[in-house]
């Protein structure tokens, strides 16, 4: 910011400011203006292999990923997972007020949003209303886990994940011409991802779209939790997920970027966490947008990975970490990004402790 | 950077760019237009616990703090601050001179910032001038930091403290209503805050206003540092602070921002820190505002506490480490931020070693 | 990003979002707009010492230095370098595609960059063709390096190095009145730079210039890797060098900024990187803008230094980190900035796993 020119007068015949995305079909997408999602659908070519797989009615697991799932199948446990990419009125400000001032805000937060959806076993039954971020995909090392996906969004979009193993066929990412079938699951159609919680793979993770149309579902919400337990090990006796991300105007079409924590804004719209001395507790902390965030939790501080004392931490885009520590002071706390503006808009929530 | 819309002609009907730091009392504080701290001071509630506490004329410190402080005396020591918040008039500039380029600096350096101030028993008289960053606050574990606190500012501020362990109603932050005293201290008014050194808050912290009107009394110099050191430890030979933060138009009413180490901008205005080959020497790094920062000094590199040798670490605002080693390398050296237009900018300084 | 005030209207008035770099000569200096390096130069006054060396025809290695390299001699080896900076005519889009959305891409790479170039012993023939990054400077603890250098750009320029151990005056900095001949070595002169690979300087690094003219010749591409790895160790059986950086119109004269990894932008301009399952791979990743960046592979993960598993992590301005694994994981895959923007405006490659 520091750098930013003020002396406007001197710039008055220019002009902008939007942050240019990227190029999608030839069109520059800039982050200030909503994108036309079906429109940009429309114009993208369908990668051979793609196409290949449609034509042959193949199942969309590769006979390479049967076989490491089969091997994995042996010696662990297969988690399966059954995932709806669906489009959901979202509201970032269900309250209209921000808790931290205690005033009403007056920014508008209702939108048309992604979400990825958890659903029972052959997508019969929503098992929660669609979530931003969506439901947390959970292994211990030496499970499968195994995703059945549906897009039931208006262009192609994929679940990518991050840091557990799995072959270049199940990333879900597009990679233009080379692209697999994973990589690009068009509106209706179905892809099943096979990734493994090997060991080494232990850890605080996210999963994401990295479709053709990436970043705009993912900064419409197509983001969730994943974590790699280790094996045999106890979960924390709570466990608090926080999303630093923004809801820019292109993927709402508001006027102005919504500052959130998973899909909200603002104190009392985010998530109010809840413990009780003596608890074990892990924030799980993950940002995905175009900036940089410092978490930060008052009244508490945690020992680092690296062995120092801290109550700050710095987490980029794609970045994840877990705070851990045993709970013993009671009240209210906030936990925030401490970065100034990001924290004053929103980037805010309660934490109570009994 | 990289993303800014650098063909403007397409945008001549539009204009901004000043960065919308938070709203308050229903109005939008830009980080590029100076806030008015008196009126926005006049249009804030007294949240209903503040003004119980005046009305009952109840001395500021809770029986519930009182009562963990009489443990702490028990088998630590109290150490115990005076500080007050004032207005003092602060020139980022005193030289006009960039000491790395040689060259006079015509930005304007002077403005009415706050700072906090530290004073003998009773705010009997000042130990210093009023300093940016602050007086250091610093503490053995075992020890009970009790901070007398007196606002002469024109609006309500506080003290936040970071990594020290403290009860929900001392941690000098504005929650909405339900605000304590300490999170509110009014103009004229005054709180004792009182916190924990307790084993497992060893660290490299800092200290800031988190009151009603924050941001803009931080951007305005309300900020220090604190640390916390095991007990028995013997402090290195040499300790630098350095601050990374901006005084953005916000604050100052001043044209552009200025990119300070320590309230001041440039090598030369930024402190000069001196020290002897053998000394063991610990810069203790913070940042303090919208942006991040990367710490680098020539001619040195230090351990960082997961083992590997660098010389540039990144620093996010709230986040707060500690360079430490042994001199060895006679000479005039920079410190600075490495990010360019940072360090370009005033983020330098000098360090001389003998 | 977050805070950009979107509702431009209101500052019809307003405008510009360059943003300034520095001030040169009395001259400042905006990241979108070309800035002009000979006129520049012309302006600068020569340095006292500097002045005084070229009068008294001294060979511009110091004496101290040289007493210190000929202690290094007795128990290591020397490494010498020949290295030019040189203006190149320079392309950040040899294809003008972008392999991950295998679609052409509008904007122009041409610009006339600078970059180091090896040269073998008394710049008898260059090595290899002008690079950006530049040639690696590699040494083993307990080495001297020793580097030729001669500036064949239009402006005075230097080479300074990150962590290894070197006297003051052999830093290559920029100082104004106390600058030392390595740090202002004008068009035509040479200048011989020695470091020490003393133990404790072990790590990835960089190196670039630190002149008066700083940030230009660095945006234009005056900047290269440099490891020094533990004394008898054995490299990686793969490593590939991540420069993220950008070309900003400044130092290009283009329309806009371009978002860089090695001097290249978009998968396919930038370096592909293949290794075999079994490959012990190190990836040395470097940052060097104004921006933040985080550095994500797809398909694999590495243990951070401070234990943890991560595939993605966090390099700002100066930083540098080597990420390594051993490969069994096959196919084509993903390396990029996961910062949402920089990842779709170019800075992305892959990495192909046979």
């Amino acid at each position: 910011m520091g750098g930013r020119d003020y002396d406007r007068r001197q710039f008055l015949a220019a002009g902008g400011g939007g942050l240019l995305l990227c190029t999608l079909g030839g069109q520059q997408i800039y982050s200030d203006r909503e994108a036309d999602v079906s429109a940009l659908a429309s114009d993208l070519e369908v990668p051979p292999k793609v196409a290949a797989a449609q034509r042959s009615g193949a199942t969309p697991v590769s006979g390479e990923s049967e076989a490491v799932l089969a091997a994995a199948r042996a010696d662990g446990s297969r988690r399966e997972y059954w995932i709806k990419a669906e489009q959901v009125k979202w509201n970032a400000l269900p309250r209209q007020r921000d808790g931290m001032t205690n005033k009403k805000v007056k920014t508008k937060g209702k939108f048309q949003a992604y979400a990825y959806r958890g659903y029972t076993q052959g997508f019969a039954q929503p098992i929660a209303k669609a979530s931003i971020p969506g439901p947390v995909i959970e292994a211990y090392v030496g499970d499968t886990v195994v995703v059945n996906f549906r897009n039931e969004t208006p262009g192609p979009v994929t679940i990518h994940p991050h840091g557990i193993q799995y072959s270049a066929d199940m990333d879900g990412a597009y990679k233009g011409k080379f692209t697999e079938p994973g990589g690009f699951v068009q509106p209706g159609e179905e892809f099943q991802y096979t990734w493994e919680a090997v060991p080494g793979t232990e850890g605080t993770w996210l999963y994401h779209d990295h479709g053709p149309l990436d970043p705009v579902p993912l900064y419409k919400g197509l983001f969730g939790p994943m974590i790699v337990r280790p094996a045999g090990s106890t979960p924390p006796d709570k466990e608090f997920w926080c999303f630093f991300h923004s809801f820019q105007p292109v993927a709402t079409g508001l006027d102005v970027p919504i500052e959130c924590i998973n899909g909200r804004s603002y104190a009392g719209n985010t998530p109010t966490f809840k413990s009780n001395v003596g608890d074990r507790v892990a924030f799980h902390v993950v940002a995905l947008d175009d900036d940089f965030h410092t978490f930060h939790i008052h009244g508490h501080r945690w020992q680092d990975a690296d062995g120092t004392i801290i109550d700050t931490k710095t987490v980029g885009p794609g970045d994840s970490f877990t705070a851990e520590f045993t709970e013993n002071n009671p009240g209210r706390w906030f936990y925030h990004c401490h970065v100034f503006s990001h924290l004053h808009q929103g980037m805010n929530g309660w934490y109570l402790v009994e």
